[in-house]
């Protein structure tokens, strides 16, 4: 079967391997006579797949051992709630807004918390990050919350900031959704970080949250106990029932990037390199198209998410039509900004961003 | 294949059919090209599957439509805090304690409102529901909330009560994860249903809310956005990312629901009819057997999960090892109760537990 290519911004494609692995076993995992959707998350089976996904994904990410890995559930709107909830003591929380996702972060944190804009682009378009130096951090502040790749925007931190050297001690939050598992982390320059896995990762309905050990005890009373990572981490996820499938899915995905390679780079390494290939073969063929563009500045256009404009709008719906029909599935853009997006997150192959540019230039060739 | 018998309380078993539906369409939906767990939650692709899912419940329990369904995530233990947060406005909720999960349902709700025990059998060991005439209700309540099926202890309401009836004009709650679609709901005794779908419906990291809408507009300010009723209801379940492959096989599960049969019966009527026989085979067998024991009242045993318990613990291990090498899985008791648990969902069929007395009349013969 040769399947389409999957630009979808999440939840978003697997890799065909895992999707393979997870039918195979569909009905029987490893002989134990059960599907993994039918076992008790307490039984010796699963907490074996649970074992085995914590233990991959932290060797990937390079995890260090005072950071707890939760896998919990809700997505990154749920944890828009759920860091002030943890982290802010009702105190001062500061957000770098550079999208849709972090200004939704500080609108919900405001809920729990004085949640101040301590840097924005001021603008309805997000096409920039502020330079850290104009950031407005309160000293007393309970943390500090990023997005390090605006999914809907395709604007990304090329690389994350160090409060310390801006003179802040409070810790950073990153919400990497949309690039958790596409580059290493600085885990020095980070308290907490949280993801969504239907975009790298898995199928949706699965967060993945990292958090190091000393802002486990900062909950407000009001936090359900659900959500309180203190709670999640000392059932090791499993305070009440974890989205157990989709953990499995995950742990099939790390399994795969474990064995990932990009010439002389493995895992996460690899994942970069390629990422960095994938996206660079699609910026610069719209820079030099004339008939394509990219508004997002150059240093902080995003590897996983690429918004991009026909020139000529009145062609979207051809051009839409078109790649769906050549097997280059949604790739429509948001709603709020318009245009086209490509999502080319770890499962997409580099002959799939191939696929998309050839089918540009010729649509570019016959509309142009 | 010869799938063996799978007794987990949840996550559950699952019918063979939608496993292997599941499995056959994992690399390509419909002809899509896509896995479910790939597809964009806004496609049409993944709006047609919700939209029948949702019809599909809605017309297997004859959900009114003063009521919405939403498809949340967290479980019954989010739900413990997510009810009072939408329900309570701070004021004063009443709680039936019949079990282990009304017990921590009422525990969790004290973080936000007076959550008193109207009233609960006041024992460590829950056998018995308290009569309804007995119950502490206050005129002012926001809510009464209780379990139907306590899915450790193996107590049942035989039928809701009738607030009205007790001169209580507040809405029931009713916790109904581990008995959800096993039978009809009288929805006029009835403000609000959720449960996890792991026991009858589907795959763990998927909640389904049942809530009449006059009660949407209920919530604290400090109810997170992605668990507030309303936000949810207005936003088709997707206000964030919905757990997309959970809803598809609870959708599969639906399907299959609508063509199961008992006599003339169909759907849920006919899992009713099905699930009193599998559960009245069991307990005549125990309680004729001398060589084990159920200890709940006669008039609350559940339906759904039997614990029982031998006679003599000291074959507790050799009764489930023996048990496993005939393909009876998972019948460890919770370790709050000790002993064995029986749970008879849905996907169990009665030759399932026709296998299970098989074993054990032959295991007491052993060892009796």
């Amino acid at each position: 079967m040769n399947r389409p290519f999957n630009f979808s911004a999440g939840p978003a494609a697997l890799p065909e391997d895992v999707l393979r692995e997870a039918a195979a076993e569909m009905l029987d995992w490893h002989g134990s006579g059960m599907s993994v959707m039918e076992m008790s998350h307490r039984g010796r089976e699963f907490i074996s797949i649970y074992e085995q996904a914590e233990a991959d994904i932290r060797e990937l990410l390079a995890v260090p051992a005072a950071f707890r890995i939760l896998f919990m559930q809700g997505g990154g709107l749920a944890e828009n709630a759920i860091v002030p909830l943890n982290l802010s003591r009702g105190g001062r929380a500061d957000f770098i807004v550079t999208g849709s996702w972090s200004a939704k972060s500080q609108k919900e944190a405001a809920r729990y918390c004085d949640a101040r804009v301590a840097a924005s682009n001021g603008a309805a378009t997000h096409t920039r990050i502020p330079d850290a130096g104009s950031w407005q951090l309160g000293q007393e502040s309970a943390y500090v919350h990023l997005c390090s790749n605006e999914t809907i925007d395709g604007v990304e931190f090329a690389t994350l900031p160090d409060l310390r050297a801006l003179g802040c001690e409070a810790p950073l939050v990153i919400d990497f959704s949309s690039e958790m598992a596409s580059r290493p982390v600085d885990w020095s320059r980070v308290g907490l970080a949280f993801g969504g896995a239907q975009k790298n990762i898995g199928p949706a309905g699965l967060t993945m949250v990292f958090v190091r050990d000393d802002l486990l005890d900062r909950a407000l009373p009001i936090c359900p106990s659900a959500f309180s990572y203190r709670t999640v981490a000392d059932h090791q996820s499993m305070y009440n029932t974890p989205p157990t499938y989709a953990i499995y899915v995950a742990g099939l995905v790390f399994k795969w990037l474990k064995h990932q390679t990009e010439g002389d780079k493995t895992g996460i390494a690899a994942m970069a390199a390629r990422s960095t290939a994938k996206s660079g073969l699609l910026y610069d063929y719209i820079d030099g198209s004339g008939f394509y563009a990219n508004r997002v500045d150059k240093g902080c256009r995003s590897r996983m998410n690429v918004p991009f404009f026909l020139n000529d709008e009145t062609h979207n719906d051809a051009f839409l039509a078109g790649a769906k029909a050549r097997g280059l599935l949604q790739l429509k853009g948001h709603k709020s900004v318009g245009g086209m997006r490509a999502s080319l997150y770890n499962a997409m192959p580099l002959a799939g961003v191939q696929a998309l540019v050839d089918y540009m230039r010729e649509f570019a060739a016959r509309h142009g």
